[in-house]
């Protein structure tokens, strides 16, 4: 097994299928966690100048969440076996992405976070927490109903793929948990916490997220994690 | 080999990557392409009311245009073999996707498609051409900011990156092309078209284009294709 070192900020976010990963296969890893007044320190190192970063044996840096995560499902069988099941979990997956992409993004822009060089052509450092300017009303409207329109447009299919699998009983791919699963707990989460009537509409997800959270390996971790906002 | 259906606009945009590889492995399928004018026509019956979508046997459809690029990619070898390489292929084309998926939201606002229900919740169909509001100057700017922060970010990782296999002279994974080098195609097609200067500082991914576009498969498939604008 690798040494294994996970770059990220103090918060769940983007990294936290990756902690939930690790955990579910009772593996160990450096949690390397920083401050955003830290992140222009780390930033530069970091293969695409963001993270969540997976580094082994303290050698190269692999960029990229779903890479990451791809990984690791292949690694410890978190991946259903044949291919067409394969593409069922990956579109999942990548549905529940959708989600914790455009929430992540509405969320850090409207507590005024990451944007480098925005008058310019992008290609500047700038810190995390600079000001908020002009065009910040509009842009956090845009942001905001562009999450939702994404809430809106995947979770009705995927309550509706859930159920056709044992009527939404037990797992998306069956009575397994795979990686498809644990992106649905990790991705409705803060979306979960700050609205949840909106969820209401959709009782399998929900009951599927509280099965993840009380698969034996996961309810330890959430027990023990650090506890952050988002 | 089953009978696969393809729904997309009639456009490249993010269902190229996808019959370019049915090109490359020499696969038949309906290339199912509409007009934005006849989207509400098409919409509710796609699952995430996106597309590009699969269809396999007149039967279920598969959304999700990077799940579909996987399937495709592990039925015909378009992956590496071990779980380190296939990481490796992943993040590459995640990082070209991430490129490709922002010049489309950039792309398709500033010609004021695709805004549901903007004013709302984002839970309601409207025409995808339906007019410019206030946010419009505020959002393009926004979008077109982000698309050029992601190239920035990402592209100068991915010239080092393949330079470090055999010096770029290859493909990302060596002498076998694989669907990370399709992707580093089709994202960069409309960018380059656009602003060919920005692309000057890679010059190992624009060599890498051309052996892409030089294979004996793509190259045919290149002159017959349908010749859009995007």
């Amino acid at each position: 097994m690798p040494n294994y070192t996970l770059y990220y900020f103090n918060g769940r976010g983007r990294a936290e299928i990756l902690r939930m990963m690790f955990a579910a296969a009772n593996v160990k890893y450096m949690d390397k966690r920083f401050e955003f007044n830290e992140w222009d320190k780390y930033r530069k190192d970091m293969p695409c100048m963001c993270v969540p970063v997976l580094e082994m044996d303290g050698g190269m840096k692999m960029p990229e969440t779903m890479a990451i995560a791809r990984y690791l499902a292949r690694e410890h069988s978190f991946y259903p076996k044949n291919n067409m099941d394969m593409m069922r979990c990956d579109y999942i997956a990548d549905c529940f992405y959708e989600i914790m992409h455009d929430y992540m993004r509405y969320y850090h822009w409207k507590n005024g976070r990451f944007r480098f060089n925005m008058s310019g052509s992008g290609n500047g450092p700038s810190s995390p927490t600079s000001g908020r300017g002009d065009m910040d009303t509009n842009s956090d409207n845009y942001m905001q109903w562009r999450y939702m329109n994404t809430c809106h447009r995947v979770l009705p299919f995927l309550e509706r793929t859930l159920e056709m699998k044992n009527g939404g009983k037990n797992f998306f791919m069956g009575d397994q948990m795979m990686w498809c699963d644990m992106m649905c707990y990790c991705a409705l989460e803060n979306p979960f916490m700050e609205n949840q009537s909106m969820f209401s509409k959709y009782p399998k997800l929900m009951a599927l997220r509280n099965r993840v959270a009380g698969h034996p390996k996961i309810s330890g971790y959430l027990k023990s994690r650090n506890n952050t906002n988002w």
